[in-house]
């Protein structure tokens, strides 16, 4: 019987998870009971809101307790079924966690025809960060063509989306990343019309810049510096679909000053903002619509995307570190298993 | 000759606006241009919002420049006539300012009835005040039946209607106003579930107990500890109008403290928040609809208003102050010729 490696949270991290907190170690394997399936994880995605699962406090979902695998969404095949509508060597995508096998009910399981689209991207571009761009972007941010979009972590899994969404749209599309071998593949694989390196000297100078017009939707996923500096840009009626904070997930004290709070609301009460946090599992009826037209946008070669794949559920941790840091380049993915297809 | 008293905004006030900003003096007698009538002031309203016409800085419109007479809508009857559809006699709601005769072009003036409605709730509940609860509540807010309104200066002009539109929407609606005699006309009169004196030690522990399910939408005009307090109680996907921040328009610093901007956001994302600033003008596409449903609830006793009439131009500087201070009991509006017809 092969040993099911499981990565637990061992303890709740402060700021910066590491391996004391997040520990790989030996566990049970799993059994199907009535109408589930054991699933073999091939693809672990690695996703920014797995921070916010790893405190105590309430975030969308419940916290992942002390001791219990993480969480996260997989890729898997199945390797043996009391589920009428799943056999073994099926690919589905599901919610296996930071572990090589899982047992889950057949139903909460979707089947992935590898025929179609690489299984991998299930978990990016097909999966839920392509599903957040869409239904952030689309029908939250509203984009009217020849509107100025800009986009926070412009060359991640979600931003990456946003702004090829927006090109589709006929908008003028600004990138905001934090390298510049990121800002050359957003400008130039993903098509954006500017993209501006935040740690850049000049970043406020280059925002003025890309945006001569002002900004007119800011696709919000990190917070900082890039939130403040977009919001002395915004246009009259700008929408700003709040996807994310990661600039502040391991933030553990508040800076000193003044109360930023209220200017803030008070631009929003005479720019007529409107700002809207939100999160993909709350507008599940679209996915239908999702599924449609990501599919036809990929085959006719309309959206691109980047996939950044780490073998090894031991590296998993230190992808993870490198993912709040911004290390990743593109969908960070774990191959839990070596021999996975793509 | 009659005289031209006006209201000349003499220099910028910082803080509360008094008389060495705002002075009282004769001015010239306005002739009507070819298109143009001649009105006399009957009523003037005071809003909020003049306060910020009074700084430099660009809110939604231009600010008054120092040496004009202030601005304000009025109700007015024509005296002299060059425009074809209005005679001497006619009573017109425009936007005359703070002064006994004004000169305006015919097209950007509303014939009333006085047959119809009070002229003065032209002003008021049939007017900006009314439209602004109107398009802010039942447009950006969308409250549902069985959901749990907080209306502050529920009071006010805009929040007295605010209140009653929700509870005709079958919610739960909760005032707030900064006096025990106000919060028993909001219950009383305007038939509010609940309201509570924001300057009670109690506050917040009668804000719970009057908001056993939570927030699900918020009414937003006066911002400080008012928005502070309902921010800690809000229901995920609550929605949040925000058309004033009167606590703030004569603040000259801002208090020291941690960022609270940061945590509001996680706010915003986490419990998937909409605010949205507006301004009723933006919404003109509205106005038959309102003028409509509201000249029904009228009829049929369905909504109630106060308003508080002042005698006098002169007095009309410490009404203004009294207005930021909160001292109005419902619409505030000057008197300014002593024999008006209501």
């Amino acid at each position: 019987m092969p040993q099911n490696d499981q990565v637990i949270l061992a303890e709740r991290p402060t700021g910066m998870p590491d391996e004391t907190n997040l520990v790989l170690q030996a566990g049970p394997m799993p059994e199907a009971a009535d109408g589930e399936v054991v699933l073999k994880t091939l693809y672990l995605s690695l996703d920014p809101y797995m921070r916010g699962r790893m405190n105590s406090g309430a975030s969308y979902a419940s916290p992942v307790e002390v001791g219990q695998v993480m969480q996260g969404a997989t890729v898997s095949e199945v390797v043996e079924s009391r589920f009428d509508g799943l056999a073994p060597g099926d690919i589905v995508l599901g919610y296996g966690g930071w572990q090589r096998y899982a047992a889950a009910p057949g139903k909460a399981l979707r089947r992935l025809d590898p025929g179609e689209a690489p299984i991998t991207t299930a978990l990016g571009v097909m999966g839920m960060p392509g599903f957040t761009a869409y239904v952030g972007l689309l029908d939250l941010g509203q984009p009217r063509a020849g509107e100025t979009v800009v986009v926070s972590a412009a060359a991640g899994a979600v931003g990456q989306v946003v702004g090829q969404l927006a090109g589709i749209q006929g908008c003028r599309v600004v990138g905001v990343a934090g390298a510049d071998d990121k800002c050359r593949q957003v400008t130039g694989t993903y098509g954006f019309d500017a993209c501006i390196n935040h740690k850049s000297d000049e970043f406020e100078q280059q925002l003025d810049a890309a945006c001569p017009d002002g900004i007119d939707v800011y696709f919000e996923s990190v917070g900082g510096k890039v939130f403040d500096a977009v919001m002395k840009r915004v246009n009259d009626f700008a929408r700003i679909p709040v996807c994310g904070r990661i600039a502040h997930y391991n933030q553990t004290e508040l800076p000193e000053g003044k109360d930023r709070l209220i200017p803030f609301m008070g631009k929003v009460l005479v720019k007529r903002l409107m700002l809207r946090g939100f999160i993909q599992s709350d507008h599940l009826e679209r996915q239908p619509d999702f599924l449609k037209d990501m599919g036809e946008w990929l085959r006719h070669g309309k959206i691109y995307y980047q996939e950044d794949i780490v073998d090894g559920l031991e590296n998993a941790v230190s992808a993870f570190q490198g993912l709040l840091r911004g290390d990743n380049r593109g969908k960070l993915i774990i191959r839990v298993a070596p021999d996975s297809p793509a």
